[in-house]
């Protein structure tokens, strides 16, 4: 049975792992016939949101034990993922990928990302095993691929603009499909930067998985 | 286009709603080409569970603000959930169905449901409109329903048997089947009382979403 690493950056939209696109994923790699083992990254989420109100709140919250609630506590920290024990990687979106996986919700094109995710994403792309990014995930592509890697954010022309600064080749597309840099097995997926329901967030990362589990 | 009311008690297994049955539950509502709203009582949880760990911690959270995390803030106040407005309704499980939308985690038999929970549940019944529960939340239904009610709550004897003391009659069911009180209206479905994975648990729901949409 293959494999998939799945890192998360917490549980909810505003400051964490997309909780839909996490449950989506992760139904998807089992529907694929794959097993999923999820990652996280030990250390305090940036910020914390109400989601009901969208405010930030006083509280603190590690990201490691908020993303196990995703993963009915199935989950190991990030530091400990070696590519070597797995065939694939996959990272949901959410702010939580731009905000704790990286700090590209507030440096834009000179984002630097979290040294053990940076690490444990290089590793996939030196034993060029697939890896797909979904949403606003793709933000990490440029400094673990370096220039040239082709994919899509959503089709908002500031931030595939900051993309193409880092060094990526944004490729709009729509919410249903994917795209493949071939060269380099990578996969995005704009699920909620362009999805207004589950179903449609639902479409294009279930053609993801699959490529991504064929690939693998 | 239908509309299905959903009721949550939280963000995670072990203190509110089980994450992956929500998220389950709202994708296959819009496969079955109905809409959804989430609800959720404003109160503090019970507790809070690290769910790394299993263990409680000193925090203090609302039921509405957490279950916001997996409506991605498309929810409201379950006291201004009007049955009349629906077609149908939908509680996902996890411990936060038998912690903060009642007591029975810690009463049994004895347990009382919140008063606003209770309330609109009961307007669903007298209403006679379908409604479904997933996984422990059927320990609300003899309650709501009086005695004879059928449903199921997984398997496990001792659950079982006090589902049957509360004046309900447990069925035992299939992780991937459900069990209807066609009196009642009334669909329930074992999902994480006995599945294993994501999967197992899709196929419980998905068929019970099915027939709660067709009865709507």
């Amino acid at each position: 049975m293959k494999k998939i690493a799945v890192i998360l950056s917490g549980s909810g939209v505003f400051d964490g792992t997309e909780i839909h696109e996490a449950v989506l994923s992760l139904l998807a790699i089992e529907q694929e016939g794959a097993s999923w083992q999820c990652f996280a990254p030990n250390i305090d989420q940036y910020h914390v949101i109400n989601h009901l109100t969208g405010e930030a709140t006083t509280e603190t919250r590690n990201v490691l034990v908020e993303a196990a609630r995703i993963a009915r506590g199935n989950i190991k920290d990030v530091a400990n993922l070696n590519a070597r024990d797995f065939d694939a990687l996959l990272i949901p979106g959410g702010f939580g990928a731009a905000k704790n996986l990286s700090d590209f919700a507030f440096k834009g094109a000179d984002c630097e990302l979290n040294p053990d995710v940076k690490k444990a994403c290089q590793a996939f792309a030196l034993e060029e095993k697939p890896a797909g990014y979904l949403c606003i995930s793709p933000a990490l592509i440029p400094a673990i691929y370096g220039s040239g890697a082709k994919g899509t954010i959503g089709n908002d022309a500031e931030i595939a603009k900051t993309f193409n600064e880092m060094g990526g080749e944004h490729i709009n597309c729509p919410v249903n499909d994917f795209v493949l840099d071939q060269k380099r097995r990578l996969l995005t997926t704009p699920a909620y930067m362009l999805a207004s329901n589950l179903s449609e967030a639902a479409s294009g990362i279930n053609k993801l998985v699959k490529e991504l589990v064929r690939l693998a």
